[in-house]
């Protein structure tokens, strides 16, 4: 099995939270990939710069100058403290973003109503697994930041989740693959306003069943979405669970929601 | 043979010689590593941060900001800039630190009379090849910018120069290697006021003889003695040359100077 992890802004914006996280991390056994966001950590040196973070329907417009800070951000400061603190806990990492070995090239978005500025966009089928294989085989632990290019010198700003799921469906093709979002809940909730009514296992018929009873809220048909399409194209299984339960949640008796 | 080759600020900082630079590497045909510096953009990043650069004896002092300036512009910006540009000139280029793969470890230098801060000081013998070769093996192109890591969770500042010589000294022992300094000069002068009188080449008999004609200027003997430490310590040539000869200078019909 091949772990494909990702983890979010409010777990690396947190020292604390981070160093647990990583430790954690760093115990999970076998092949295991990392991919990582950030953006707070941009927006404030992008602002300590000058460079104002645009936002439109709570995306970010990666402009000229932010695209450069975004690059500096995750690919430099970010990516390197983490592997680092990985290597210091005795897991042999490697910092990588979409351009590096050409792992994962991208498309700048086409502008439409808006312009998106340096966004890259992933064909899935694009993503080169060979290099990724090759340094999971020889034992290494690739940590991805959320860029990509174009193939004509651009660097590009890419969603990590996107990312994350792009190289769960490629690597698929190689390995039994499993997903894990960690985000602030334990996982996905049989009763919203309780925390711990986490709901351990969804296929497409507890799916069906959950959504008839209407006991899911909004917030977490889109991430089921994305889970049930990453396992139709190929993934073993999506996991939804909190940063802190991530070592339980690499084993079969898993903390969060286990999607298959 | 592998090609080691160092690029210093002069190119980095100025987008003509860097695009120049770059398709005349993309184009060395086999092996090979490059290692950039890129100090002034790291200055002028600190300088908008507000966080001065300092320095000792034409040493810059890593403080605690400055260490996070550095791994976002050496390890972010500028590395991942330029393995776009290289991907764009179908160069299977993969940027690293000397973090990534614990490829370098070192240790921060000791205190004396100067605290230099997070700068670290590189072993040879404890450079790790085996990702390199696995990497150079499989027909990619390391890029590496000069950070390295205490191996206890600190990223460290170091100098490019010694970073291309320790790589090329730790890969001698699987390869014939040349490490190449561009600097901007054309080579080693015989006549320090005429830029072409290019001494091709000098081995340690040929250097005996310019020492006692008193023919080298004062600046290059630093230089020429790191190179024949380079050679002891078993890389097969050095050369020291220009930028813009980079390519003629992986041929046998060097336009710099050889040092072997």
């Amino acid at each position: 099995m091949v772990y494909v992890i990702k983890v979010g802004g409010n777990v690396i914006d947190n020292p604390a939270l981070l160093e647990q996280f990583l430790a954690d991390f760093a115990a999970i056994p076998g092949k295991k990939i990392l991919i990582h966001g950030g953006g707070k950590i941009a927006t404030r040196i992008g602002d300590k710069l000058g460079i104002q973070s645009q936002y439109v329907n709570g995306r970010r417009i990666t402009d000229a100058e932010t695209i450069d800070v975004v690059t500096m951000v995750y690919g430099g400061l970010v990516n390197k403290q983490i592997v680092a603190k990985l290597q210091a806990k005795g897991c042999n990492a490697i910092g990588l973003t979409g351009a590096d070995a050409n792992i994962i090239p991208a498309a700048k978005r086409p502008v439409k109503e808006t312009d998106y500025g340096f966004v890259g966009d992933i064909t899935t089928e694009q993503v080169q697994t060979a290099p990724v294989k090759l340094l999971l085989d020889a034992g290494f632990t690739p940590v991805f930041s959320p860029l990509t290019h174009d193939g004509a010198g651009q660097i590009l700003n890419t969603n990590a989740d996107t990312i994350a799921s792009s190289l769960a469906i490629a690597l698929s093709a190689h390995y039994a693959v499993r997903l894990i979002y960690c985000f602030e809940k334990k996982g996905v909730l049989r009763d919203a306003s309780d925390d711990n009514a986490v709901i351990n296992l969804i296929d497409r018929g507890i799916y069906q069943s959950l959504l008839a009873e209407g006991v899911l809220s909004d917030g977490i048909l889109p991430k089921l979405e994305n889970a049930f399409a990453a396992i139709e194209s190929g993934v073993k299984e999506v996991l939804i669970g909190h940063a802190d339960d991530v070592r339980k949640n690499t084993t079969d008796a898993v903390a969060g929601t286990l999607i298959c």
